[in-house]
This record gives C-alpha cells, structure tokens and sequence, in this order.
C-alpha cells in the first residue's frame, strides 16, 4: 500500500529559479491530499505527472500568500476541465471569503461544488477520517494562525491465516473479533491463541508536516514517533535572530522537535532564497538528529511498511 | 539600443507542464515592460535572470485569471524585498478592486505604491510615452473587455557629422533643427542639404501583442507595418468552431491579420493545452504568411536595427 509525499514547492515567501512556493502531495494508497498551494501549484502537478482531478483535498496550514496563491489557478483549472467531484478545502475560516471574491471576480462558472472545512485557530482537531486513515490538524506558532497536519494510518486488522479456519472450524461470527486480535475457544474448550490464528500485519505509517512555525515544543506531543517530519527551516543558525523576529524555524529548531518527538527521519524545507547552498543548514541539523534529509522538489519520498 | 521581447508563458487557460500561462517581458534599452502575468511569472522571470525590481510597468491585456494570477505573488514579493519604486499598473479599472483586496486579506505591507493607469474598455489610448518610446493599448475582440498594445520608437533624430559643424560654422542654435531634418545656410547664403550634414539613423521599430482576440480586422489599423507581432493562436483551423464560440483565433486568423496589416514577423502563442504538438498549426498559418514563428518559451527575440 503506497504512503508517499511529493515535494512540489520548497521555497519560502519568495520563490527563485531553483525553488518554487511551498506545496506537497501526500498520496495514501490513491487518496490524494495537497499540502499547502504556492503560487504556480498545478504546473509543478503537471510536471510530476500527477493528475489534478484525482485530488479532492486541500489542506492550508495559513493565509500567507505563498501557500495560498496556486489556490486560484487550480480553481479555475477545474472549472474549465468540467470537475464535477466536490473539493474539499481545509483551512482557516478566512479562505472561503477570498476564493468566494476571486469566483464573482473572474466570473468562474463552477461545475462542482467547494467544501470548506474550517480549522480553528489555536485548537487540534481530526479533519478528516476513513477506515485507513486519520488527518489531525494541530496549532504551530506562527504571526498568523497556523496548524500542522498529521497523517496517520489507522491500525490494521490481523490477518487471518484460511488454512487455521478449517482446521479449527471457525464460525464466520467470529472472523471480525479475531482480526481485531482476539483469541479463540474451539467447541471442546481448548483456547487457541490469537498468534497461531492470524499473521503479523504492517504497522501503522504517519507523516507529519510542520509549516510555518517558529521553534515550539508543543508540536511534539502530536508528532510522537512518525514515520517521516516535514519541518520548515526557513534560517540557517547564524541567523537565529531574524528566526524569532519572523516566528520562523532553523534547521537545529527543526532537528530538536524530531530528536524530542522520536520520528524516524525528518526532511527539511521551506528555505529562505537567501541561501544558494544548503549544506552547512544539513550539517547543523544532523548534528543533532542524523536522519535528517534536505527535500528536493519533484521528489517522492516513499513510507515504507514495516512489521 | 537593445529592442527584444522575452517569451515567459505560451498557455491559454490551462497550463501544462512545457507551457506557462501568459506573461511576457519587453527590454526597450533597459525600459521593461511586462505585458500579463499569469500565475508563476515570478518565477518564470527568475529563471530568466531578469531583476524584479527593474521592472516598473505592468501592461494587463484583461482581467481573465490566466493573464493576471502571477500579479499577487509578484506584488507580495515586493513588498517582502523593500521596493520602493512606484510600480505602473495598465489594465481595467476593475483589477483594482481585486488588487486592494488581496492586499488586505493578506495584510501586505507595501513598501511602495501601486499607480493604477486605467484602461477604457473600446477605447484606444496612448498609456505611456518618454522621449523615446510610445506604448499604445487598442481594443481587441474578446468575452471581456481587452485591449492589445503596441510598444513603438519615436522617429529619432538625425546623427549630426561633427566635422561638418567646424568646416560650416554651424552654431549651436541651429544643430537641433539640423538634427530634426533641416538644411543649413551659411552666412555667405549657401545652402547645405541635411543630407551632407547627417547621417541616417535607425527606422523607428515597434512591437504589438494581440491577445486575447477573435479574428477582428478591426486590429489591423492600429499594427500596420511594425517588426514583430505577436497574435494569440489558441486553436488550429479545425477546430474554428470552438475558436467563434470562446473569442479566440486560429493559426490562419493570426496570420491573415499579420498578412493584412503587412507586419515583418509574426509570433503565435497562446496555445490551447489539447495541442501537443503545434506543427501542422505552423503550417497553416505560413501558408498564409510565411515569416511565422511558435513562440518559445524563455526565448528572447531581438527586433533589430535597420537604416
């Protein structure tokens, strides 16, 4: 089952040659959701060969205009490809009234509808759940309000191993309980041990993103232990003071929240145009947690199953 | 005197990942001229090593999303640099709605002002001129109310031969009237042809930009003999149809208007996102006239000098 996140954008407020607004796509087993849509969003869609009608989330973490701009494109893109599955937006309540503006503005003719899904400021919230997965919304620190986004596989049931249910007569009533990780009493009485019925399934997978956000410790507790963090590094370490003045991150900020919250490997964006080269920001972080990851646009990073 | 026009964009509506949407940049001597600017134009001039900053002056054809998304990304990036330079806004009075809008909901701080300069809907105009140049926007045929432009040199002055003025005895007073194309009589009453005083200078060379438009002669007048012109070609001849239904041209309406108005060379662009190869779209359109180029994107096309 594919779990994988598509670097469209790693730029900060303003893009350059190299690097374009802030953008990603998560893709759980073809449930598509889009991170973030700096300007220039669906041509970076195009590029990867991503097909813009399979997405029908779009998840905001703020009102600033580099991970808002694209928004517009996209909108309207659908209108004139003739959409007809209902988009679905999360976001500060604020968007629905831009995107309502520039619709009567440009006179878009929509042929679907826009959900809006409002995040509340400073609160954590599920936004959005199914029965394979859980997305939580949860405050960062920002000059705006701002929320990170968790994307967490839900636990799998056990898989029944057929060969036992003939073997030991297992009513169908029971297959569910079983999965779920019960044991099973045989008419005789005897207990027959979940381990022996059912074989090991892959664990839950997570990824979290954490964009724009100053240094702040309260990311961690909902964060704990995923599979892989997007955190912003705007600032290299020399320049600390102008990370606090814009409530922005350093690579070592953004390597401490995944030392403390004890994720598996943590990829670096979001990077202010003045650095050219980003190797002394790589260093600063790995030195504090190794498993570290500059992301690179038009990259796929894939989460792997694991037993 | 450097004269060029530098291809940013070459999409209509939809962009896709070879074509951007519409933008494109004119270097007359360093004086640019950025004529629409979809979504990404930012970028786009990024990659092209073109300063932001140098740019001044924002000609908008209409207010359709794919001409002016790029706008809000490019305003809010000068702000976040510290422009300070006014910056020339040419469109519809209408975009000054969106543009003021937008820079409250994002609460954009500008470092410098935004100076509107309306343009009337069927009306043309002259919109800009300095000693060299005369920037005019004329009407074009379309669903909303558009304009196209025409960026032309003034005539110059002649080039006065210096060893004349010592071997006549030509007075200061005299050399301006020498340089606009008067003979010159010496205090013993003798006529000297300007021919024998000057030198002949550069023709005055011109650049206009059609689109969006249907077919319209209408145009033909107000682009007569420039050097250059670029005319949207959304759709190729067979589909001539779906050109009539949404105002926009074919190939063979781009060259009979270039044909018509007897221009040098003709550039097609604004290309429907169904084409993915635009050859035989080139060939219809030479049949007719046959100095036609598809416009490239990030080519820089030179007018150049000619006595």
């Amino acid at each position: 089952m594919d779990f994988s996140v598509t670097i469209l954008g790693t730029s900060s407020a303003i893009p350059n040659s190299k690097r374009n607004p802030p953008s990603q796509l998560v893709n759980h087993n073809g449930q598509l959701f889009l991170i973030d849509c700096g300007e220039g969003t669906q041509t970076q869609l195009r590029r990867n060969h991503i097909s813009l009608s399979k997405i029908n989330r779009i998840l905001i973490s703020h009102l600033h205009a580099d991970h808002v701009l694209g928004l517009f494109g996209l909108i309207s893109s659908y209108a004139l490809l003739g959409r007809t599955n209902t988009l679905h937006i999360y976001s500060d309540p604020r968007l629905k009234d831009l995107v309502e503006f520039q619709n009567v503005f440009f006179n878009n003719k929509l042929s679907y509808q826009i959900e809006f899904h409002f995040l509340e400021e400073k609160k954590d919230a599920i936004v959005f759940e199914d029965e394979k997965l859980i997305v939580k919304a949860f405050p960062l620190k920002h000059s705006v309000p701002t929320h990170g986004f968790l994307i967490k596989e839900k636990k799998r049931l056990r898989k029944i191993d057929k060969a036992k249910i003939s073997f030991y007569q297992i009513p169908i009533s029971k297959i569910k309980d079983i999965k779920q990780g019960s044991d099973f009493k045989t008419q005789s009485g005897k207990i027959i041990s979940n381990k022996e019925l059912t074989f090991d399934v892959p664990k839950e997978r997570s990824y979290a993103y954490c964009s724009d956000t100053a240094y702040y410790k309260e990311i961690v507790r909902h964060i704990e232990g995923v599979d892989l963090l997007f955190h912003e590094s705007t600032f290299c370490k020399e320049d600390l003071k102008r990370a606090y003045q814009t409530q922005h991150s350093t690579s070592q900020h953004a390597a401490e929240i995944a030392k403390e919250a004890n994720v598996n490997k943590l990829l670096l964006g979001h990077f202010s145009t003045r650095y050219k080269n980003l190797d002394s920001m790589l260093f600063d972080a790995k030195k504090i947690f190794l498993n570290t990851e500059i992301a690179k646009e038009r990259k796929c990073y894939s989460i792997e199953e694991s037993i």
